[in-house]
């Protein structure tokens, strides 16, 4: 049944959804972020149509990224800025004109919320999430550009075992855009984690997943990457935890090569 | 002589200089940048030890962009976003990390203020004037992008005729980063205008010139280019408008040329 939503129009829309930031104060080069750690639907949004099940599937969010995210954050020393708002209300990892940025359809879920959004509607939700998150983390990577802190981006996400009903093998999936470099470091280093690592899997930049890695990192040449750990190895804290255990020395150590290679 | 400034620390700094935009329901493609329109220093930053001389030159702004760039504004109903503060204190065309952004000597003249920029300094230069001003401007094509206006950014600059001791001979340059297809519409078109026109002149995207179109318009594949105009051509009001009533046409024609080409 699909139910109506309560949408405000931009000029009732007053309030900003700003980035959640953790750790803000980290000395570390890396600076983490989770574009889909919420599945929280704002009130002004109602319900976009969706039962709770639906709600609380991955189409809504990421499952175990923030746990993970959080867990890296401690072990790197890095800073965490993560979403306040469901993909469902605005995929953060998407341009404003991306049609998955508010998404009709995500894998067998329809949303209907997002069925027919207009031009205004999607200007209201752009300047009210999009533009709030994207210009919080700004400030952070502006900030340590100017402290000589040669910042690092890394995105967080998790993807489901199961999509349109086939299973994927890959466990750890290490996706770049433009600029591969610490993509091929970290699998370089990958060997001894125990899991499943692939290059640009379960999807790749082609597929229009890198815009963060692009808005945030690209025009400072900052080196960048994206990754993808299946979310059944993140159903508990624990379990996040210790994923986070195995990939933060990796990590470290990818990064650390950065200044080998350079 | 070099005299003292007060320099605010980061912790004490709470003025941020936002953007100036006139013009911003404008409903053309187009959005225009003036990274150089204002030569004011604000008080914290005292004088930056220079002469009043030095703080009228080109080496505090670009003379003539601003009232070029409004007139462009009101012809080509395009929404026009300019600089509050000096480039002296935060160069806008550049990231925080380039020597230039806070530049401790400018062609022949020394800048006694920048003359030993700490990093907290330069973070809180960077949280005061760069990340609003582009914060801003992000918000002004982030919203034209939702609302399916395809926007074009075009940053409005001027340049000295003289230049340690040389004299240029170009009046119009067009200048372009990766993307370079409006800025080939603009010089096929220019033939008309009366000026002379030179494609990457005074300078290019080698010389570090192109951050503005890098970091707004890159990561959302707008097309993109930098325009300058020899700044004895705006010596006065009337002349500024009277180049912007040759440069209008041309601009608008070059920028029809991009939907041609799609």
């Amino acid at each position: 049944m699909t139910r109506i939503m309560t949408v405000a129009s931009p000029a009732q829309e007053t309030v900003l959804f700003h980035a959640d930031i953790e750790n803000r104060s980290a000395p570390g080069r890396v600076v983490l972020v989770c574009e889909h750690a919420s599945n929280h639907i704002p009130p002004q949004w109602g319900d976009l149509g969706l039962e709770a099940q639906a709600r609380q599937a991955h189409i809504a969010w990421d499952p175990g990224a923030l746990a993970l995210a959080r867990a890296l954050s401690r072990q790197m020393d890095a800073v965490l800025v993560h979403a306040p708002v469901s993909r469902l209300v605005y995929d953060l990892n998407r341009a404003p004109d991306h049609p998955g940025a508010m998404p009709a359809q995500s894998e067998i879920y329809a949303v209907p919320g997002n069925a027919a959004v207009t031009a205004a509607e999607r200007a209201a939700r752009t300047a009210a999430v999009y533009v709030p998150f994207h210009d919080d983390l700004h400030i952070e990577i502006a900030r340590r550009i100017a402290l000589g802190l040669a910042p690092v981006l890394i995105t967080i996400h998790s993807f489901t075992p199961i999509w349109h009903g086939v299973a994927r093998a890959v466990e750890f999936g290490v996706i770049h855009d433009a600029d591969d470099r610490l993509a091929r470091h970290i699998v370089e280093r990958s060997g001894s984690i125990g899991l499943h690592t692939e290059l640009n899997a379960p999807y790749s930049a082609a597929d229009g997943v890198t815009h963060t890695l692009r808005l945030q990192a690209g025009p400072y040449r900052l080196p960048n990457v994206m990754l993808e750990v299946r979310n059944d190895l993140l159903s508990t804290p624990l379990q996040s935890e210790a994923i986070a255990e195995r990939l933060a020395p990796v990590l470290m150590a990818a990064v650390a090569d950065l200044s080998e290679g350079a």
